[in-house]
């Protein structure tokens, strides 16, 4: 029988952080054990801006299905068979939210030989950080309630409140509230919400900060609510941005972990991927940069959504190129856009992986032609893949001129991507003609219409009456020049779920768009956003258990 | 200008923790560290139970006031005079809540020169223990909820679910909600509300256990509801306690900090002092008493209340004794309960000193007949005290027989607290009579009863209809044979704040009586009790703010 993710992680004996951290020159004395394993990086933000910089790779990968794409597992190899290749070479990637743990699926952090360690640790609490992102959420939510309960005097709106609580935990009860009830001594009453820690905009604000100083002009930035004149409530008109910060100090500096085969992995900072843009921290990014020759990094659903994003809005805030990308894809997600059911994914089907090609294929000409940067194909192996199926892929990909490498990361971690990363360390060399997809100069309406026309292949955006006016309200309040932050469904390149492949001729219908005016985005929401999840009939919870020498059992 | 706590902490430069930890006998190997000055303690079960035991010294104090008495502080100045005094020493106290630091008050970790630091790290976030409390019963009541959403196979009563959840926040605004609004995909709607985290029952429990199979036994107990049947429901049954557990393996390791004069410090753990028993945890204590000859410690409020709880819950659940007691008094509270009104403390007043003697005369009387210990007085001096005052104080007390101490360690540290080391070096070799205020197998109303007229004064107790018929229900539950954790005014022996000095021939009025089934004791509520603090009109966190290189102003 396979082995399990936390069996095979526990068969590999780690290495003291402070060792891993001196692979690629950080010293004992920059970093703060957070016990043996785990280490906050002290920032030096002068040595960050001044630092030669190695090759930033970018990990993204073809449009998801339920059957799976492993960005993560082949990031990791990745990163491994650089290392092992003699490359001095790092990872940075997102942090995992503690809620969805106790939900249906247990951890992430990777897969089988291809995993970031200590899992458990990862995956309960880490350093910190979202704890930290909620208190600091919760501590404006406090101080506004307080503002209205003690006087109000910047005549805030209660029916215009754009600020909710936040807990790391998948909590449906808490979606919709009513709270300040029971007489004058308990607050105002009116209508709340809770969203999950990582929806909020702290968590963005902490990722987008390339400092300590932005952080905290970023914090005073956030807009809380409308007051009854319909402008613009702010964390600094509360005065809450100092305390914030106080209350991040430490949260913002990146974490040093390992991988399995000891590779130094950051992981830093987790913002959704829909309502914000889905990367670890810039800092993080930064650090593997400054220490690395190569600094592996993925960027989160598929290359139409995480990647632009990851351009459009982290590279543009914070100075990163990449140097190159990879595109992950499976045989498995492939036949699915080929029209294939998840529950029949199992025999061997070309024709469908054949179908399902043109997916990939629109995703690789937006990486080498809208986004100008050299682009290599990572088929991520599952056991069920058949030589046929793969070379398909492989066939296809070299008719388009494109390398492709079939890899094995999560069966043989770092041996099984050792051509990708040849191919990665050639392909980063090349010139590359990066460039955004709109500019900020743009109209909100022509921004919206550059993403749809030029990454999603549609014919444009249509807005309801709702997104209509706000569009004017923003540009009104002098947002007109801020990056946009798509939520989109993840899985088609149109706001339909349901249309797999390459769709053509469709327009995506803007519902609702907002500002996170700290983080600096504006958000565009073309459906309904789920920020606080449930729990599951059998929750994931029920089967965790502690022994009495306090070790995990049923997290994975 | 005298100098700021904060100041003061600044002008020390700390010692590495690994050399604090390594005077009692701490190696490297035991210990995770959490950056440089903080770490926490791997627990070895074995080691502490079969380890030679040194000498536990409670420091209580006489009935609080508005002027402030400073156990914290004496407790300080104690632990570092016996450390220049050569002898192994250490202190375990609680952990500072993260919510009132944005309050009235900043933070509170002793005082002048008897703190523990690093003190911003103390008040905020610190090890993560209170975060990864409140997680454990956040996710308890995400579980209970589900469950009632999922079709309530527990036939769960919705109006009588006493588990709340909890913030580590002063955010009034919470104490009442309703909740699963908007829908049948959104929960159940029903009445709600939030405490502070240190209010949680997971606290208590987790300052309670002396393993962490301890841990999860009382977590598998708790009572989060009661059915149709008015039967409860537990968190067992809701297959919560393995997570919980999980979620807590790292904060129920003690955490290890040091005093301004490099002593070994344990915080950790700090559960409220009415509806709990207000003492750090038990495995701080014990692993304080393992490793030093002497453990210093202090329970909350007056030594009524904090003593009263220290001896009757947490000695009789942990075989811990203490071996002496120190009483701290102020001349400004004596003048207090002599009558004086706090804006009058200022100029001498021997005759008010002299009236409030018989408060500090009465908790002696407990100290030492009831308890069964040997005690000394530690007058915490302040500047505006006179000669005359204080010679009042020790007159007093040689009367009586017993030792007292002027103890100036606020200004000068542990030199201001020599000659009270000595005092209790030596009454800790005494014999001592140690006995509990009165037995398990007592039924409720004996119980409080002995409480009320050995260690209060009173004449008794009476019980509103609803604690009757509450005393009925609990101990028809076989809750008969829990301790008693009283939840009255600190500000009084007596249910009436307004009673200072050493009242008798009251009787004090049970409103309410409640099991706290994990932690193990039943709650005796003499009025309400605040679990959920608000912020004031012009909060501290206004006034907090970070500069570029991280250093935080205006927390203190």
């Amino acid at each position: 029988m396979a082995l399990s993710d936390i069996e095979i992680a526990n068969q590999v004996e780690m290495e003291p952080i402070e060792k891993v951290a001196n692979k690629i020159g950080i010293e004992r004395k920059d970093l703060s054990l957070y016990g043996d394993y785990k280490a906050k990086i002290k920032i030096d933000n002068e040595k960050l801006e001044n630092a030669k910089k190695g090759k930033l790779i970018l990990v993204t990968a073809i449009t998801p299905t339920p059957a799976g794409e492993g960005k993560t597992t082949v990031s990791v190899g990745l990163v491994d068979a650089l290392s092992k290749k003699g490359k001095k070479a790092a990872i940075a990637v997102r942090e995992p939210s503690l809620g969805p743990v106790f939900g249906i699926k247990g951890g992430a952090a990777g897969g089988g030989h291809a995993q970031v360690v200590p899992m458990e640790d990862i995956n309960l609490h880490f350093t910190g950080d979202f704890h930290a992102i909620g208190a600091a959420n919760n501590l404006l939510a406090a101080l506004l309630d307080n503002h209205i309960h003690q006087g109000n005097a910047l005549r805030i709106d209660t029916r215009r409140i754009t600020w909710k609580r936040v807990v790391d935990m998948n909590d449906r009860q808490l979606r919709h509230i009513v709270n300040g009830l029971q007489g004058r001594v308990n607050g105002v009453p009116r209508e709340d919400g809770y969203d999950i820690t990582v929806a909020s905009e702290v968590m963005a604000i902490l990722c987008l900060a390339n400092n300590i100083t932005e952080l905290k002009d970023k914090l005073r930035k956030i807009i809380v609510a409308y007051n009854v004149d319909n402008e613009p409530v702010t964390a600094g008109d509360l005065k809450a941005e100092g305390a914030m910060t106080a209350l991040l100090k430490d949260a913002i500096q990146p974490n040093i972990v390992q991988t399995l085969a000891h590779t130094p992995a950051f992981i830093h900072g987790g913002p959704f991927a829909n309502i914000a843009h889905g990367c670890n921290s810039v800092l993080a990014t930064k650090l593997a940069l400054t220490h690395a020759d190569y600094a592996v990094t993925e960027a989160g659903f598929g290359a139409d959504l995480g990647a632009e994003k990851f351009i459009d809005i982290k590279c543009r805030k914070s100075g990163l190129r990449p140097s190159a990308v990879v595109l992950v894809a499976t045989v498995r997600a492939l036949k699915m856009h080929g029209g294939v059911n998840k529950k029949d994914l199992g025999p061997e089907n070309v024709d469908a992986v054949i179908k399902g090609l043109p997916n990939l294929e629109k995703h690789l000409d937006n990486i080498q032609n809208v986004y100008g940067l050299p682009a290599v194909v990572a088929i991520n192996k599952f056991p069920t893949d058949t030589d046929a199926e793969i070379n398909a892929v492989k066939a296809a990909c070299e008719k388009l001129g494109v390398g492709v490498s079939l890899c094995d990361v999560w069966a043989k971690g770092g041996d099984g991507g050792l051509e990708l990363a040849d191919m990665v360390v050639d392909l980063a060399e090349q010139e590359n003609n990066f460039q955004f997809v709109y500019d900020l100069e743009d109209s909100i309406e022509e921004k919206l219409n550059k993403i749809v026309q030029k990454v999603y292949g549609g014919s444009g955006v249509e807005f309801s009456p709702k997104a209509k006016k706000q569009m004017k309200q923003l540009a009104d309040l002098g947002f007109s020049d801020y990056p946009i932050c798509m939520a989109k469904t993840q899985y088609s390149f149109s706001d339909n779920a349901k249309l797999l492949g390459a769709p053509k001729d469709f327009t995506v219908t803007i519902n609702e768009l907002k500002v996170s005016a700290g983080a600096g985005f504006i958000v565009a929401l073309t459906g309904a956003v789920m920020t606080m999840p449930g729990l599951p009939k059998s929750p994931a919870a029920e089967r965790i258990d502690v022994d009495e020498e306090g070790n995990i059992t049923g997290l994975f």
